[in-house]
This record gives structure tokens, C-alpha cells and sequence, in this order.
């Protein structure tokens, strides 16, 4: 087990109902005036706004909105937000909506407290020293950014998908209300799935260090993704199987499962974000269909976790047979597992390897992952 | 899953020689005087002492000695470091030692802080509205405190043995160095397991809401501290066999596992305070008498969840199996199982149960564990 430090003091409020504390929650962190950040107008015609501003009014708090973040989100919004917080004078951002609402939220609050640009943190150029705190409702479970510090943000210009991490950003509390899910999408249930399987696996198979515990920890939360995601495509108002992935999505990646592991990194999510910073696929539909490719080329490297995985996750024999029923898995759920069903042709190749290698460089696998390993990858995924 | 909130602001600094940073870390917090509690004078002996004095005179820290702390911690102790707290001024409590030593810790540490009798905080007199931060460098793996709120004393005037909990007694950071571990008695060790074991099952059975994800967690811890107990046992050197049964003990009790559970109690505990209370047996040896009688008894009461404990923990059939197999477990690495082993005898049991009786109503069930019931429980355990 690797020496490590493990801090994580986001308080999370989880279960039913729990949104109409926000209002309570910010007045006890003293907060006046929040950039209350969000994604489409669906909040507004579900009930869910209401409830907010309903909770933001009876504790005297004053809002200003900044709307309309999108998926894979991108850095002008963030811009937008920053002038609009710095305008306002608000002193916390209110997120609610899913990972990408909370990510931008996260970079709009680093970014209102940093002087230069707010890219300059993505890629190492500036430090953040300070952000506004950070609330956050979360609307769509997956990408674990409720209980961690980190944010991707893709770069429209550079189309560059890049990440921060500080102390500063993890929100001050987190709300988790389950019943809040169960109107996301089939597609998107399913997209979250493979996200989640995604933040379990890079580490549990990349890790020069993985000690039998977390690896046992991984495999818990994988199990319970698998079994909870069917259960929901049966039944989407199962409030008992959307509150385990929703808590599943959160323990993949709130450090606990990561803690005394080492030399671990990321290639199937650096991979996919070249795919989403190029072609805007859904982050989780573009991670199923790199898994089992990676997995492919992988295996050879870590034999004896492949079949550890086969075997704890399958109750299968080989890790070849793991992969498959994993890619199986993945193809009856419908998340897409080709390249060709995210509509990306031979011709986007040369590309896609082109962002792919700064992409590399961002992620320090610039030297395990060549041109030609990553052409290797990507053909395993045709 | 139940509604829960869910904050655990400890940072633990787990790792080989992370007690050479402890002068730093309370540089970091400002602290200037610390009260150093320990236990025996062993850590004089051994080179832990001088390695903390030579860090904390690093940064120009000072301390006040509070040795002496026993295992099962005495009111009294802790009524001697508040009067030294208040005396000297200290700014924080610094525990080097084990669970015991730390809860003797929180304990100073709320008690300097409150001005009637700190004993008034453990029978619901009085309510913890600040504490004295506090810093722990861990010697002993097993009773969680590390990174949770608790704190157990016996009151050895009122033959008591109850806890504290708040926001307040969270240790700032606590230090988890495997290596200072690999000198714990065999039997500690085993104890210790005993005692894990102990936090993870109490809530895995009782729980009348128990999600399956966080049956799965429990299944993980215990399953490591059974093979690492087992490691450590043929070979006391070995780092990360100790480093995993560290890691194991302490998310058995830092909430995560216990995170969405509902009605669960600490039947185990509540018999085991007793024995301790009045025999002053070691926790975890108390523990393991009390364990396979009290699942004996309570089985009945959840068949489903003792089934699933004996498959998935130990591949075997019947909840009666599962149990049968735990107490040869506690038998063959050599917990006693038995309250003879204990030298307790029949002629103490009516003094046992007068003592269970006030520890039941502390413990919220005198309803569910009339006197009828512990002795019958206790029989078993003959």
C-alpha cells in the first residue's frame, strides 16, 4: 500500500426532499447571494427552480442565474459565469444540475477569485489559491464530482477537454436526492453507468499498486452499477436502486477507492475526451466504446487483475472472457461500444489522433501511448 | 436507502514515516502547545517519542506530557489532562497511541472546553459546543477513532462505559504509519481484528434498512482483516498486510459503510462495555466471546442477511454455517470465545447483568434486551 494523504470534507445531503434545505444550508454558511448555475429550462418546468428559489427566499438569499451549460461544458460559459459573478458581487455558486453544471460551477468559482484567464489553471499556467465556496444540487448521478475536487472543461477554441483540481474546489456540501434522477433519460441512465465503471476501472487496472482492499472496494461499486442500472431499466421510478447507483457514482471517485493505490492513470477517459472534445459525443457513450477496446490491448500488461476482474465481477474464468461480458454487458444495457455508432468514420481518424496526442501529453501518457498504440486502440474499437 | 448526511472533514496522513510531519501539520494549524497524551512509557523506549519531541521542536512547538492512558480509558485520566489542559494552556490535544489514548483525547479535549463535569457529556447533561483541536499519530489498528467523532471512557466510579459524539471531536488530521503497528502483541492484534469485525457486523445485521452496496463495503473490510489477520499472524513484518488491516479498520467505522443504514444498534458493544466495565477484559477479546453467542440468538431475527454473510464471507450455505465458521475463525487465530476464557464465571453473572441493565438504557435497548434475553445470550457464550 502506497503512502497517501486522504481529505474530502464535502458534507453530502443525501435522500428525499433534501433540495428544500439548500436555502437553510447556505444561510448557516452565511451566504448572502448566489450565481445559481444550471443547464436547460427543464428545471424550471419540473417543479425543481421553484423548490429552490422557494428555499433561497425564506432564508433572505438573492440569486442570480446563469443558465444554460451544456454537456461535455464548455469554457465560454465559464467566461460568461465569471464576469457575471465578479459583476454581481455573489459569494457562492449554486449548481443544480449534473456533472457538468458542477464542473463549470467549479471553474466559475476558481476563476471569479484568479486575475488572469481561467484556462490559465487548466493548463498549469496559473494556481488556484482561493475560489468562491461551492453548493451544488445534483440532478444526474455519474461523474462523481459532488464529493471531489476536480472539473473537466473542454475548450472550444483549442478543443482541448482539460481538468483542474484544488483543495478549494470541493463543494461545501452536496445534495443527493435520488427522486431528482428518475426522470434522466434511458440513454443518459446507461451513459452514467459506463461513466462510473470507468472511474472504477482506470485505477483498479492501471495501478502498479492496488491493494486487495480497494480493489475489493472497486469491484463492490461495479457490482452494485451493474445490478442497479438493470433494475432501473426495468423500473425507473425504483427509488432504492437510483439511491445505490446515485451513492455507487460517488464512492467511485471520492477518493476512498483510490486511497494506497499508485502509479495509476487515466487512457480510457483521455481517450474519450478527444472523442468528446471533437465530435461532442455524451462522455459516457464515448467511454463504452473505448473500454473494451483498451481493455483488449491492455490485458496482456496486468494478466492476474484481468482474471481477478473476471472472476469477482463474472464469476467468469479468463480475463478475455471479462472483457466480453463486459462489452456484452454494455451492448445490452445500449450504450454503444463501436466507434462507428458514435458516427465516427475511418475518415476522422487522422483527427482524432492529432488531438489525441496533446491530449497525451495533458494526461503524462504521451510516452505509453504513441500514435501507433492509440491507432491500435482506436481499430480494436472500429 | 435511508435519507443521510454524510461529513467527515479528518484528514488522514496514512503511510511509512508520515509521524516525522507532525510538527509541520501543527505549524500548519497554527498550534503552538499541544497536550502529548500517550499511554505506557514504551513510545520513550522505542524511538516514537523522540521522533515526535525532535519534530515538534522543529517548528518551536511546545507540549505537556499526559501518560499513563489505559486501555478501556478512565474518567479519571481524562479529568487530570483537562485540569493539565486548562493549567498550561494548550491550544490542541496531540494523541500518540492507540484507540484508547485518542478517545481519552477527544475527551480532554471537549472537557477543557465545557465548563461543568465532562462526564456530563456522556450521559446527555451537557452538549460538546467546542473542543480543543485535536492530532493523532496512531499506534494500534482497530477501533476507527482515528477518523471518526467517538470517543469511549469508563467512569470507573459509576462502572460505566459510555461515549461521546460531535461535530467537534473529529480529529484535524491523524496519522496512520503502518510500520508503527508491527510491534503490537499477537494477541492485540487478534483483538483488534475481533474488534473490526465487531463495527462492521453490528450494523450489517441489526440494520432494518441495509443496502446492498453497503453490505458489500462490509463484506470487503471484513474479508481483509480476516486475510491480513491471518498474514500478519505468520509474519508480523509484513507492511502491507498491516497497512490493509489499518485501512480496513479504519472504514469500518468512519461512516462510509454506515451511510443510508437505518435502525441499527450496537447489541455487541452494549454486552461487551459490561464485561469491560467490570472484569476489565481487553475490548476486541470481550467482543469475540460476545459475537458468534449474540448471532446465535439473533439470527432468527434476520435469516436472509446471516445467509448472505455466510456466502459471500466465507462460501458456505446456512446462516448457522456462517457463524459456526466466524467463531473457529476467532478460535483458530486465538480470540477467546468463550466468557471462561475471560475467567468469568457463573457466580459473576448477576453483577453482569445488573450492569447490562443501565448499559442497555444507555444504549437504547433495554426494550429489545430485557434480562431474560442477556442471560440467555450469555449462556450461549458459556
Amino acid at each position: 500500500m502506497d503512502n497517501f494523504s486522504f481529505y474530502n470534507p464535502t458534507r453530502i445531503e443525501f435522500g428525499k426532499d433534501k433540495e428544500q434545505q439548500i436555502g437553510a444550508i447556505l444561510a448557516e454558511h452565511g451566504i448572502k447571494k448566489v450565481l445559481l448555475t444550471y443547464g436547460s429550462e427543464r428545471i424550471k418546468r419540473d417543479g425543481l427552480f421553484a423548490t429552490v428559489s422557494h428555499s433561497l427566499r425564506a432564508q433572505g438569499i438573492d440569486w442570480v442565474e446563469c443558465g444554460g451549460i451544456v454537456s461535455n461544458p464548455l469554457l465560454s460559459r465559464v467566461h460568461e459565469g465569471i464576469i457575471l459573478a465578479r459583476e454581481q458581487g455573489v459569494d457562492a455558486v449554486l449548481s443544480v444540475g449534473g456533472g457538468s453544471v458542477l464542473d463549470s460551477s467549479k471553474a466559475i468559482a476558481a476563476g471569479t477569485r484568479y486575475e488572469g484567464d481561467v484556462w490559465d489553471l487548466f493548463i498549469g499556467k496559473g494556481e488556484i489559491a482561493s475560489a468562491l465556496p461551492i453548493f451544488a444540487i445534483l440532478t444526474l448521478a455519474a461523474t462523481g464530482s459532488e464529493m471531489n475536487a476536480g472539473a473537466v472543461v473542454t475548450n472550444e477554441v483549442t478543443k482541448e477537454k482539460f481538468a483542474i483540481n484544488s483543495v478549494h474546489t470541493f463543494p461545501r456540501v452536496s445534495i443527493v436526492n435520488p427522486a431528482l434522477m428518475q426522470t434522466v433519460s434511458r440513454d443518459y441512465l446507461v451513459y452514467s453507468a459506463a461513466d462510473i465503471i470507468a472511474h472504477s476501472i482506470e485505477g483498479y487496472f492501471t495501478a502498479s499498486m492496488q491493494p486487495g482492499i480497494q480493489s475489493r472496494l472497486v469491484e463492490s461499486v461495479i457490482k452494485t452499477v451493474m445490478e442497479t442500472t438493470e433494475a432501473l431499466l426495468a423500473d425507473p421510478m425504483n427509488y432504492d436502486a437510483r439511491a445505490e447507483f446515485a451513492w455507487a457514482a460517488t464512492l467511485a471517485l471520492n477518493g476512498i477507492t483510490y486511497a494506497g493505490t499508485a502509479g495509476f492513470s487515466y487512457p480510457n477517459h483521455m481517450i474519450e475526451h478527444s472523442l468528446s472534445a471533437l465530435f461532442n459525443v455524451p462522455h459516457g457513450a464515448g467511454l463504452s466504446v473505448v473500454i473494451p477496446a483498451w481493455m483488449r490491448w491492455y490485458q496482456g500488461r496486468n494478466p492476474r487483475q484481468f482474471q481477478r476482474f473476471a472472476r469477482e465481477v463474472f464469476g467468469l474464468d479468463t480475463g478475455e472472457q471479462g472483457i466480453a461480458a463486459l462489452e456484452a454487458w454494455f451492448n445490452r444495457i445500449g450504450t454503444p461500444t463501436r466507434l462507428s455508432q458514435l458516427a465516427i468514420t475511418e475518415g476522422d481518424l487522422p483527427a482524432l489522433l492529432t488531438n489525441l496526442q496533446s491530449n497525451a501529453r495533458w494526461f503524462g501518457l504521451a510516452e505509453s501511448y504513441p500514435q501507433s498504440v492509440l491507432a491500435e486502440i482506436l481499430a480494436l474499437a472500429r
